[in-house]
């Protein structure tokens, strides 16, 4: 048994028309009119299929057949919400094709021990929130919690929800999910890195959902005149600096191959093209697989930062968050996805995910697996985001297989 | 003779309470109501000296005694606007400085051959353009150049002197001076840097007022998701950015002891914590006593612009501005000041100016030189800048007596 192909990638299409901006990126925002036209045509889709939509107060929506409600199921399936600007395929593979597995099965009319549903998390991509809707979902909110929420537009949560066209229920009373309700859940999602494309592979089984820490240093020195200070009586944080991201990929590399490090933003302070600045402020967004990794990584960056520091007769500040714990996918699923994935005659490797998803909150109430299909180039949060309509399909069917051998 | 010591570190602490911020730093910018007020209590002076005061249609003042407008005159001057929260004496030594010698040599009536006529140049800080003043003065503006210039803050320089309350002549028509009008010019600042203090030096004559380059370099590589794309499969241009910074002070070096390269704004675009950016925008300012070390700083800096480049497997996009040639003082006023300050008994230096003065403009019709005093720790623009009180008049003292000789 097959997803219908021309179906799912059909949905894909109308989907990413939803939102789309005059230079091809897509922009459906968390409670946005955008992201209001996209549920309301997923709704229209599962009422094709005779398939019975809920929504939660926080906009998490969940497709079954009417009468499925009652018994644990197994869930599957991601978000429709996009970064501003975004790909097609970042969330709306993950829904899209598990609502095309909710409805195959529901064609076939199987006699399976657990019902299959398909979900569709709110503001996944965080623009009140990071991983809104499930973390919500799993842990609950208080009410002063959710009245603080913002967006990135400075509006708040509240008011979005109050004007928006998409009926939700009770945003404080109506969120947090029994969590015996969830028997397991699996995401399929693209990459989003190049390691599948690169290496020839069909499917990824993730490992785990990397941990992530960061923060900001900021190197000290003194401001002073770009003309009229000689290069020797300089205390030039910009070479501090400078030393610091020349050494940001060798610690890394020195924690693990599966580690990352990355500078994304620099502010020089007083800033000005003819002023030596007084500071440095360089972010810092560091992940990797295990938690002694991410622990490792915070104490080699701090480090470093200290030795380019005194190196160039500068001060230098940490300030590190709370690092976000790395999260393991359940055993079992990897092996139910491997099942899958050999029955459906695909390669597959293990690999971590780099990015943050939904699954690292519904690990926490159920046994829960990701599987990633190759990303084009690797790229994603952009137009560019793009996967060859092949392997797109081998991760649908891959999800399919896998679903039904954990619903019998 | 010496300069009335009391009196000019009175008129210097005066001028420094107009535009004076909660935090002790002065905003005189040029044509404000502080620069007005300035101006007024610059008028006050001379009025009280006998001293009668021009101002042209850019706001150039002159103050001389009456009578002494026909004959060349040996000026001396700078200028009284400050750069946002500047010091208490960039510029305004010079100007207090000036006025001070030009009353002394009204009290003690001498009968000098040329007479000294003291100057305040208009925006040398360059709020509409660089020098402003200074440069119509010598060089002359078009009136398409005055009608396009506007200041920081996007006003335009018509308005601001429609608006500014000091009268000042027809901006378009009388500015640029006839060239037969100066005989010399000799200016006073303080060093802005930190070598005579930290030599014990005195005097510092000025040898040349250094060329200036600068522009922008571009690393231009991949944007990528910070989790997902493995450290050695990035393009990450903040990588050849770090190796550039670190270079930056030997490329100086190589040149010459004088010469100096900085970068003091930095962007990364597309700007996010958790985005590998694509391009990192570095600004920069190079500048040395030669026209051969700026060209060579020019060249050195694109070099190891596109070897960082090369190195980390990103491109490389140079965009340099028009050089601006140094400008060498006039070796006859050299000696007049340093025969000067032996007269004064002071220690002197021959120094390269790092920061662009009016002085650079007034050589272009006059035999010009330049008188540095010590700054305190180097530091200028802000409210940090200092100099030693005995230091200050021995700087007056050194151009009362060479303006003399220069007089008689």
């Amino acid at each position: 048994m097959k997803v219908n192909a021309q179906r799912l990638l059909e949905d894909l299409e109308t989907l990413a028309h939803i939102g789309r901006n005059g230079d091809g990126g897509i922009s459906r925002t968390a409670f946005s009119a955008e992201d209001a036209a996209a549920r309301q045509w997923y709704k229209d889709r599962c009422d094709a299929s005779g398939l019975e939509l809920r929504c939660d107060g926080l906009g998490n929506m969940t497709a079954g057949l009417p009468g499925s409600w009652e018994k644990p199921a197994i869930w599957s399936g991601s978000h429709i919400d996009t970064v501003p600007s975004g790909g097609s395929l970042d969330g709306a593979l993950g829904a899209v094709a598990a609502l095309e597995c909710v409805r195959r099965i529901a064609e076939e009319d199987l006699d399976l021990t657990h019902p299959v549903q398909s979900v569709v998390f709110a503001d996944e991509e965080g623009n009140y929130s990071h991983l809104f809707g499930s973390y919500g979902l799993v842990h609950g909110y208080d009410t002063s919690r959710l009245d603080s929420m913002a967006g990135r537009e400075g509006d708040s949560l509240a008011t979005a929800l109050q004007d928006f066209p998409w009926r939700t229920g009770d945003i404080y009373a109506d969120h947090r999910i029994d969590p015996g309700r969830v028997r397991s859940f699996i995401e399929l999602h693209i990459e989003q890195g190049p390691r599948l494309e690169a290496e020839g592979i069909a499917i990824g089984i993730v490992r785990s959902i990397v941990g992530l820490g960061g923060g900001e240093v900021v190197f000290i020195g003194r401001p002073d005149h770009a003309g009229t200070t000689p290069m020797t009586m300089r205390r030039d944080p910009t070479r501090a600096a400078g030393a610091f991201l020349t050494r940001l990929a060798g610690v890394a590399a020195s924690v693990s191959g599966d580690a990352v490090a990355t500078c994304g933003l620099i502010t020089l302070e007083p800033g000005g093209t003819n002023v030596v600045p007084e500071r440095a402020h360089l972010s810092l967004d560091f992940r990797a697989p295990d938690v002694e990794q991410v622990d490792a990584l915070a104490r080699n960056v701090t480090r470093i930062a200290h030795e380019c520091a005194a190196a160039h007769n500068v001060e230098c500040e940490m300030r590190l968050d709370p690092a976000v714990q790395p999260v393991d996918m359940d055993a079992g699923i990897r092996d139910h996805i491997n099942a899958a994935a050999r029955r459906c005659d695909l390669s597959t490797i293990i690999i971590p995910s780099g990015a943050g998803h939904d699954s690292q909150n519904l690990a926490q109430i159920a046994p829960t697996g990701m599987i990633f299909v190759p990303s084009h180039d690797g790229r994603s949060h952009s137009r560019f985001e793009h996967t060859d309509p092949d392997l797109l399909v081998n991760g649908a069917n891959v999800l399919l297989e896998a679903l039904m051998s954990l619903a019998r």
